[in-house]
This record gives C-alpha cells, sequence and structure tokens, in this order.
C-alpha cells in the first residue's frame, strides 16, 4: 500500500472502531500529537487513548476534505465527525502523517481547536 | 516567484508588520480562515483584520517548522511567535495556502487551538 492507501485504511478502521487493525498499521514508537496537548508515545498508550475516546462514540465518519501525498508523509483536512445519543460532535482537523519504510506509522500529528471539542461534548454529554 | 517563495515572503511581510507588502501578495478575493473561526473575505477586511492583531505585538517571529508545496498548494507547519511587553505568545499552527494563476494567494486557512492564544494573552495583557 501506498502511504495515502496506508492513512486512508487508517482512518477507516478508526470509523469501524477497530483499534486493533488500527494498531497493526503503527509503529510501536509512534508519536501521536494532538496539538494543544501533550504527546502520546507508543503503539499502547496510542491504543488506550483511542479506546478511551471511542468507547463513548456511537457512530465514527472522519470525511478527508482534502489530502496530500509528499513522500512518505501525508497531510490531510478532514472534518473528524463523533456520533453521541445526543447529536454529532464535529471537529474540523489539519492532520499529519509520516509513514516508515516498514510502512508502519511513526507520527500522527492532528491539529484542531480543543475547545470546539470540549464545548460541544459538554453540550451532548454534559461531560 | 515559485508558491512556496511566495508564502515565504508573504510571512516574511507579516514578521516585519507590513501589511501593504502582504497585501500585494494577496488575490482580492482571498479567504482567509483562522479555522474556529469565521473565514475573513477579502483583501480589505484581511488587511483590517491583520492591522488589529499585529499592532499591539512588538515583534513578529513565524517559524516555519515544516513546509510542503504541492503544485499551488503550500502547506506549513509553524510556531508563530508573537512579543509582547511581558513575554511571548507562542502558538503552534498548520496553515494551508493556495496560489492562483497570477501567483496570488487566494487561501490562507490556519488550524489552531484558539484558547492557547487567548489564555497566554490574558496572561501577558489582562485581556
Amino acid at each position: 500500500m501506498s502511504p495515502e492507501e496506508i492513512v486512508n485504511a487508517f482512518i477507516a478502521a478508526i470509523e469501524a472502531k477497530d483499534i486493533d487493525t488500527a494498531m497493526s498499521m503503527v509503529s510501536e514508537t509512534i508519536s501521536y500529537e494532538n496539538v494543544p496537548m501533550a504527546p502520546i508515545s507508543g503503539r499502547e498508550n496510542v491504543a488506550a487513548t483511542l479506546d478511551a475516546f471511542l468507547t463513548p462514540v456511537s457512530n465514527i465518519d472522519w470525511q478527508i476534505l482534502n489530502q496530500w501525498a509528499i513522500g512518505r508523509t501525508v497531510i490531510n483536512e478532514r472534518l473528524d465527525r463523533f456520533q453521541f445519543d445526543n447529536g454529532w460532535l464535529e471537529m474540523p482537523v489539519a492532520g499529519i502523517f509520516e509513514i516508515d519504510d516498514n510502512d508502519q506509522i511513526v507520527l500522527w500529528r492532528d491539529y484542531f481547536d480543543l475547545n470546539t471539542y470540549v464545548r460541544r461534548m459538554a453540550e451532548l454529554t454534559g461531560e
């Protein structure tokens, strides 16, 4: 698979809430960086983070609006949508992925407005 | 100039607080999108926004950490630094620029965490 196909498959696995498949596509030493927050290092920590993040969500729909592949870097603009019982949370994101020579994702860095998530989450869940 | 050189020159003009030069590089119909906020349309509105934004800042240092050019699209990861009297405000940004056939910037879309700006601004200026 090309770097772009790897990212597409990774996002499809997240949409399917199939964390095992998603984690099979990342390197053991992956750095997952939600830019306003501290980076999350290593496959196990990323799996735990995604699990906590995705468990309360009934449907996941991450729309890739634009995507570019430059060598082993893939960049996309996305609208990450999460369905909770009371409605959808929608978050615009710019994501940067680096794919290593073993075709594994070693870097996943997302830029977004954290408050867009926090505010809508509070509306939908009271949390 | 190549699309990448245009973006570099545009950012250098902003760092110099030379809004006239910066505006000479953008299309009359530019869309400037700070993603958590409403888009700003047209050269005049963008000039007014930049003026309000840059006037209270004594020094501007926008570091381009990574940059990619794909056709007429330029994408960068930046650390946008603004110096106020009491210290620096630093904001990580992912920016996407589109350059038209007249070598003018028609789209400037930045993804960032708005609260990183707001919180540090309050610390530094009380505003």
